[in-house]
């Protein structure tokens, strides 16, 4: 029988769980609850325990698998199959992520970042159709991606490449970021940063809009709220979701100039706005780059949803398929 | 013996070539003048010639070489060793140059564009120090580039990787380029680049510059008189190199959020400006760089000069050397 893979994405709500084909199927998935009391110690053992029931659950055996892959939050080492500051875990210092899953399951295993984890799903099995050069962005909380070039993973020298939502978009004037410089796609394009273009926005703009008068009086306005109204024909919301759309296509535009991949695929919560944003994300991109990536370079919105972590997470998992 | 490389840095004034060791250590240089008449239909004829003229006296045979690499303008198919749309060397269709050098001196032969060329050579034995993320930038008549990531050139999926003059750096109300959009880099910081922004800043400068009245009276200023007028303390010229390394820093700086390389490396014509120059460049590019970014990912000086064309050239055939 052909070895399965196992693919498991980190986060600090939930743990999520994928038995897949060599090929990608997923076979059976299910999730647990992310534990982060004492120090996120029960994480690990969570997820031993987790696999090892799911195991004897269906009566499949060690030798079934050929490895596990994980995507986690913080900054992991991947030749150590370690992970450093993981601070929505819980994980203050360095925790040995690979030798105490392969101690505990038997199973070899394979880690990288949460972002770039997803990358590789989409990039895969997603709307990236398994092409060698694809990058991802995800839209959410934060702003983050991954990029596959010639095939592999850009980790750079110390594991930043792929971290898009540092981009700067605005040189001058632009809002602080987390990470301490200004402008970053992440201060505009993430769901905090869509409202805080559209407070932005509507200091200036003077007419008849639902959402501006929300945002004047005080009121908690989301970004889905405003894609919600822009695509329901709201003069301001619009606005906002235009400047949004310059931001990120620049952003994309650049990445292109850079990199001529066949697609840049847009994924995460703020992509639920679907076609409606990224037409207008395209349409910023066309501005931004040069005749050869206009044509070659595709925008696309991702197709695997939650799933593009755990997939992409088996997918580290297939080199210890034995051929 | 250990096979030897050479090396061709094929342009549109001279053609260069170089014998290597297969360490990178150059052994013999020589160029002859292109001859781009009678559509460039002399050129293929002309490095053949040159290669075995130079074994001949030598005494040197086919069979002491692995193999022949090139760098070229225009758009190069790797796989079939074809160059199309050179224009600079008047060849307006496709050119076979692959299968006619293989034919024409039994050497293996591999081509790649020029800038990725010096890119590969600047990363081998130059500022990259073979490092396997190293982006080069040369800032000349135009503004080109080359990637490498994870060890590999990046071509993306039309061969357009790397374009990092044609990244957008004035997103607004910038100058048009020759690709057709507007506020792309090289409008900004290849040597017509740096004179277009001083004729810009001299509508708004009201102060003392020798390079201000030069502008004003018509007279032709080029981009090195303004670093030289810059290094002098002209205060015009200093807000010229200011405005410059304003928008290098923001390409450079965008370039180290996406990939996080060891280095990048600048060089070409403009970058004579030595180190004068890169410190400027790096004080922007900290300002635009998220931490990780600015604490491992350096601003150099390429160090090879001219000589990045031919060991660039000469690496590619390292691929056919038996191990």
């Amino acid at each position: 029988m052909a070895k399965k893979i196992i693919g498991i994405d980190l986060g600090g709500t939930s743990i999520k769980f994928g038995i897949l084909t060599a090929d990608g199927e997923v076979q059976d998935k299910w999730s647990v609850a992310t534990n982060i009391l004492d120090e996120g110690e029960h994480i690990v053992p969570d997820i031993i325990e987790a696999i090892n029931h799911r195991l004897e659950l269906y009566k499949l055996d060690k030798s079934d698998f050929a490895g596990i892959g994980m995507g986690s939050p913080g900054s992991v080492n991947m030749g150590k199959a370690t992970v450093t500051g993981a601070y929505n875990l819980n994980w203050k210092s360095t925790v040995e992520v690979g030798t105490l899953i392969t101690a505990g399951t038997g199973i070899k295993f394979a880690i990288d970042n949460d972002a770039n984890v997803a990358a590789l799903g989409e990039r895969w099995l997603g709307a990236g159709e398994n092409n060698p050069d694809v990058v991802f962005i995800t839209l959410g909380t934060g702003v983050g991606g991954g990029i596959v070039a010639d095939g592999n993973l850009i980790h750079g020298v110390a594991g930043a490449g792929g971290e898009i939502g540092h981009i700067v978009v605005v040189p001058e004037g632009g809002f602080e970021c987390t990470c301490g410089s200004k402008g970053c796609l992440e201060t505009v394009a993430s769901a905090t940063g869509v409202v805080r273009v559209a407070r932005q926005l509507a200091e200036e703009f003077a007419g008849d809009s639902g959402i501006k008068s929300a945002i004047d009086n005080g009121e908690a306005v989301s970004s889905k709220d405003i894609f919600i109204a822009a695509e329901a024909g709201d003069l301001f919301a619009l606005k906002v979701v235009d400047k949004v759309s310059m931001y990120l296509g620049l952003a994309c535009g650049n990445l292109g100039n850079t990199l001529n991949p066949d697609s840049i695929v847009i994924g995460g919560g703020v992509s639920a706005a679907g076609e409606f944003l990224r037409k207008q994300v395209e349409n910023y991109f066309l501005k931004f780059t040069f005749p050869t990536v206009k044509k070659t370079t595709k925008i696309k919105l991702a197709t695997l949803g939650n799933d593009a972590g755990i997939i992409g997470a088996a997918s580290l998992a297939r080199k210890f398929i034995e051929i």
